[in-house]
């Protein structure tokens, strides 16, 4: 089987990796000629939206998934028309607005912060006056790692915010005083088989995640399973999914969903039965999906801007080395480490040895 | 860090995923274009021996190895002149020559069935009143997957069995009715840090390796791990070794060694805290040892000869698919299948179920 992938970064290398082990090819879309996952498969180099590349990858491939949620939308629509391509468009559609998604999550019954469009400095007024501050005012497209957030404060800060951000659809969304940040990661099937790993939970840190941690048998885990199920089965979704949600008290609320393999997810390469690239390709593909229960006590750590000794990492028990072939740059996630334990206190104490490594 | 690797096929392939997942890059010498695993590096092509290429692969690399021990000794040796090559000269030289192996393992006090070194006609007589029938005769070198073998069962068979084998060294050995074969999966790093897997339950049919279980906590483990290690300490062994041994009643006797990443050692991808490829691949690259200690119930069973439906397969629970994208032929090896189970019993079934859709 051969599988296309547009964009060519981390997560499609780790597909790759996967894929390849159980004899699958791959074909790349992706503008950047020094794309990290390029070298495991052929590479079209040039834009998500040149119509003779996504030919050719329609052509050249039996099904075909993104790495990430700013693919044009009419890409995978054009894709769609040609070659079994999955998520598919109204998944891409939903996680790449904002305002969409949460207009979704309201629909389906999933708890989300209280949420307004705002189009106009007038329209953030009111929403404002609505929502109450401290809020968040968000694109509604192109956001990630913390890029193109402004948290307001005081009504003081709006006009710079929208200085900042306006001109584009935005939404401004209740900020959420949280006790913890989770995740679930969620895979469905062509069949309709669906299937859920344990929860993660989540540090950021400057809008980017620092650890995942595998939680599981977490209390929360089943009321997160049954919000992404809704929308899996809502979107008639096939391949993985990451449902990001606050825990407040006692309830959850959902903060975004990627419709992809997710950073949060990459404790299941050794921390799961199956991890969640193998699941996505066996998703897409139409085979049946593996296991997703973790095997022990895991955690991730993303290495961020530069990378550490490889043996000084290594050192530690239980942990396994990722690199992405990425050149460093501030801010970038360049790999990561997973750490294995028997039980949740050696695990906190690798995290804790490895923080101070990387830090 | 780049690494070499003399020979491309499915144990470089597997060598090369598990290492390019943590950042590292490959380069293969081997003298088929179409080496499974020189999509995933750059190829060398050309024979083992020659100077040019052997020159060009330690310059480009920080360190090397092989995927088989059929490699020309005089390559290794001309190698470690240039460049860290792991396992050693001495290593090979061992494994590739039953006579020397078999004779290392009595000076080290490893039990191995009765042997006598065979040049003529006459000393087959001899050694077959020495050592009884049935007994097998071998090529001291270059045998593999059962070739080069002949199996005595009365004094009938010995002028067909010269006539078959004669002319190149060959070593008889007493046929061992062994209640099962095992072996143990053991590395040693640069600095000397050694680790064992548990033991693996091994079934071969026609020569064939066919199936290999994981046994953690076999009451033959020690036995063998204590062979394992004088090997590794007599032979200042870096890397990756396979030892295969036949139990019968109480006592295991050595069968032979490999010098690298084996078959037997598949089901440690999924089955194990750290692949016998990741580990082997810290070991030649002198970065601390991973865990050994296998995460549940495994087993591996070798696809030969063709492919089956990978969705048959995959419905089977705790499942994982591995290909090596070879063509297909009568006794190739294709690819192989792990299954998982949480204890010996579910694993029993799941290899039952495999076996039926594999036949």
């Amino acid at each position: 089987m051969i599988v296309g992938i547009v964009g060519a970064g981390q997560l499609a290398r780790m597909l790759a990796l996967s894929g390849i082990a159980s004899g699958q090819r791959f074909v790349f879309l992706d503008p950047a000629p020094d794309a990290c996952a390029a070298p495991l498969g052929d590479h079209l180099c040039g834009a998500y939206d040149d119509p003779a590349l996504l030919d050719r990858l329609a052509e050249r491939t039996d099904a075909v998934t993104f790495e990430f949620e700013n693919v044009p939308e009419n890409s995978i629509e054009f894709l769609s028309g040609k070659v079994a391509a999955y998520p598919g468009v109204r998944a891409l559609a939903t996680a790449r607005d904002r305002l969409r998604e949460k207009t979704l999550f309201l629909e389906l019954g999933i708890p989300t912060p209280a949420f307004a469009a705002v189009d106009s400095l007038k329209q953030l007024r009111r929403a404002v006056r609505d929502i109450r501050l401290p809020a968040v005012l968000k694109t509604c497209t192109l956001g990630y790692d913390g890029k193109g957030q402004y948290l307001l404060r005081k009504n003081g800060d709006l006009e710079r915010a929208w200085e900042r951000l306006g001109g584009v659809p935005l939404v401004l969304e209740s900020f959420v005083n949280f006790d913890r940040e989770v995740s679930i990661i969620a895979v469905r099937s062509r069949n309709g088989e669906t299937a859920f790993y344990p929860l993660s939970e989540n540090v950021h840190r400057d809008g980017i995640l620092r650890t995942a941690r595998s939680r599981p048998g977490d209390p929360f885990e089943q009321q997160a399973r049954s919000y992404a199920e809704r929308l899996l089965h809502e979107l008639d979704y096939v391949g993985v999914m990451a449902l990001e949600l606050f825990q407040t008290g006692d309830k959850l609320l959902a903060n975004e969903m990627a419709p992809r393999v997710h950073n949060t997810g990459h404790w299941t390469i050794e921390g799961a039965e199956t991890s969640q690239f193998e699941n996505h390709l066996r998703a897409i593909l139409g085979l049946p999906l593996g296991g997703t229960a973790a095997t022990g006590h895991s955690a991730m750590i993303n290495l961020i801007s530069e990378l550490p000794d490889p043996a000084g990492i290594l050192a530690l028990p239980g942990t396994h080395l990722h690199c992405y072939a990425k050149m460093p740059r501030p801010g970038r996630k360049l790999g990561h480490v997973t750490v294995l334990a028997h039980n949740e206190h050696v695990l906190q104490v690798g995290i804790d040895q490895l923080s101070l490594l990387i830090e």
